[in-house]
């Protein structure tokens, strides 16, 4: 980890920067996937699976034998903490409902504004070395709350076209049935066209490799919408005198593990406490099965060291984190001043890892810096927002003459003829 | 207008469809104005103006003065009509303002979302023909309730320098002051990368031709969010035999008279409607002072007949529309059966212009079909939703032990590490 001692403000920017994202490479190789899926349906998808992962797919489409099967190979200790971490995402993503908005703005009209479930929804889950289960939780337990019509997965199967059985067993907790054994940028391809197995959907969901991301930026440049922009999975930890050295060595290692390209970035206000995070890092890195991804992320990773709580607060606001940890006694009123973050964990006894998994909140969180602008996933990704709104006849006599002099003002003379030819029908 | 009569559904899609959006000419134009003005800043933007625009500009920045002569220049009726759509506008979307959630998942374990506003977010207003005064409100109103630390303006000038004073004073009205002489897709990439007298925003709004469109799509692939993808404006009516033929010939033409691009559409479950509705447009039309555009949108606008009102509210959620207007005495059970629109007009004396300036809904709605995952701009686009969570001790011991399970499951063992560690500790 590279340290930084005492940098100016006018450093910040540079210390704080992101890695390039070249895609350019990868959307040459996505573009004709995208094309290919779009043309041949399922064919494609088929022949990726030999090409690709040297399967041999007959049904795309898993099965209900194969459902049932995953349930009793799951064990169950795993099931149990399944369970919990689904009651406790699915209290907090119920309490995000929000009731229909009523109000007469004006005498006579009265708007609204109701929340309605996007109708088809794709989630992306990928297999792999880390089979992610919990992204079928956290994807899918907000999906059923909002009551889409059709929720469809794509995940990719091992070489014997087998889907890690806890990936299968969540779905079915949750009530997901329809999950197809397609993986990669042909997965994004075929939620948004469609094929002669998988249904297009509205809106693809997940995480994934930087073929995924490119084919979801590239869909939904189409009319696909996406739940956000993706960079690499990364972390702040805000550390002082207070701070447990080896916690906030755990957190950075839990971030460091994701992949090479994982941004760690711890920012403290006490030398000594950086000296021996650092130290502890080390020795717990060598004990970690995946060390050589960790390690390979620490080499980009960088220890900010700043004089004051004041300068560490605006700094890791101008980061703007996916994840930021608060280690410290006074977590709660540093967290009062966060203004861009994806989502914070508050106080010594609150890893990243909780909410990962298991303690209600989401973990599909803007990277990047995208927390500026972006909220993580959550209800409100599952629904669009429709306005209504209904005007009486006194109410646009009311109003309507100000709508005139406005449409009027705009030179948008057939907006103005659209309240007068009802005015005129209302004077008679 | 082409009337269909009694079409089957599988041949919606193909009567329902969008003119495919041809960006790449236009990529190629905006390409280059985006990469000078990030090299070149100010002096860009000035060369920009004087080869488009034919004016030389000294400065960038609207001045106090200039803001305090636009109040003097708008006549006091404008100002009055300005200031009720202001109030309307302003109590819907205050009403839209979350209170923070907090809960208490598990014993222990405390989840918070809150809204943050985006620190810095730039309103694009288009000039020209018709200056839309109404989009600093739709856009600054909520900008200003978010409170969004940093609101700027961009908008084109006149060939004199000069802005519409409408457009100044209605800025005044809700507090911006920062308002710069930018117009295009120059405009854009100034809010986005910043220069040396528009400071960069987080987040970028506002509707504009199709340099602007396609420069907002290309900028929010590279960091700067916006706030929907766009396409041509559009309205789809609803009628029947108890639908004002007058009426609906008036929304169709305030929709046509947009550009010659505009999508219109009627669906009626009457052919006698239709035909009389028919005649009326063409009547209308010829009084019109934008007939020549409106004409032209009208040669690709469609009249669908349909025998039922369950198969018309079917057609309708499949296309989707910007605007939806429901004609007819039964208004308010229909709009119940709306799940895929942008913005909702209920009975016979609600024209989409009431919504474009007055009612209190915001005007800023996603086209092309984007309203089956889209939301219309609301008090949600100028904030993010932070989660936080705070574990006790106590909390932790309990709900551990499933962290660490699902973590392992998912071969990612920092992340089970990270919980283990805090368990040590604590059993000691």
């Amino acid at each position: 980890m590279k340290i930084y001692q005492k940098p100016t403000r006018d450093q910040w920017s540079k210390i704080l920067e992101r890695p390039a994202q070249k895609s350019s490479t990868v959307r040459k190789i996505v573009k004709p996937i995208l094309k290919q899926v779009k043309k041949k349906g399922d064919t494609a998808l088929r022949r990726f699976a030999k090409e690709y992962d040297q399967v041999d797919l007959k049904q795309l489409a898993v099965s209900n034998e194969e459902l049932k099967a995953a349930s009793s190979q799951v064990k169950p200790e795993l099931k149990d903490a399944i369970k919990r971490a689904y009651d406790n995402i699915k209290k907090f993503h119920e309490a995000q409902a929000q009731a229909e908005l009523i109000l007469e703005t004006s005498p006579g009209i009265t708007c609204r504004r109701k929340s309605v479930a996007i109708q088809k929804v794709g989630l992306y889950v990928p297999g792999g070395t880390a089979p992610l289960f919990s992204t079928v939780l956290m994807l899918g337990i907000p999906a059923k709350i909002a009551g889409c019509n059709e929720i469809i997965i794509c995940t990719p199967t091992d070489h014997l076209a087998a889907i890690n059985p806890a990936i299968l067993y969540s779905a079915s907790l949750i009530g997901i049935d329809k999950i197809y054994k397609v993986g990669g940028a042909q997965a994004i391809a075929a939620m948004a066209y469609g094929t002669e197995s998988i249904p297009a959907v509205d809106k693809i969901f997940g995480p994934g490799n930087q073929y995924v991301t490119v084919a979801k930026q590239m869909v939904s440049q189409k009319g696909t919408a996406i739940d956000m922009p993706a960079g690499p999975s990364e972390v702040a930890v805000y550390a002082d005198d207070s701070s447990d050295a080896d916690f906030v060595a755990s957190d950075l290692l839990s971030q460091a593990e994701h992949g090479p390209d994982s941004q760690v970035i711890l920012v403290s206000t006490s030398k000594a406490k950086i000296d021996e995070t650092l130290a502890a890092v080390k020795k717990q890195l060598a004990d970690l099965p995946r060390k050589e991804i960790a390690a390979k992320a620490l080499t980009h990773s960088r220890a900010i060291y700043l004089k004051s709580r004041e300068e560490a607060i605006d700094l890791l606001n101008e980061y703007a984190a996916e994840h930021l940890i608060l280690s410290t006694d006074d977590a709660d009123e540093v967290a009062d001043q966060i203004i861009n973050a994806g989502s914070v964990f508050v106080g010594h006894y609150t890893p990243e890892s909780a909410g990962d998994y298991a303690s209600g909140t989401n973990h599909t969180l803007p990277t990047y810096g995208y927390a500026r602008s972006y909220s993580g996933v959550s209800l409100d990704s599952f629904v669009k927002k429709i306005t209504f709104q209904r005007i009486t006849k006194k109410g646009l006599k009311d109003l309507g003459p100000s709508i005139e002099y406005m449409a009027a003002a705009e030179n948008l003379h057939a907006h103005k003829e659209a309240v007068s030819i009802r005015l005129r029908k209302l004077a008679k």
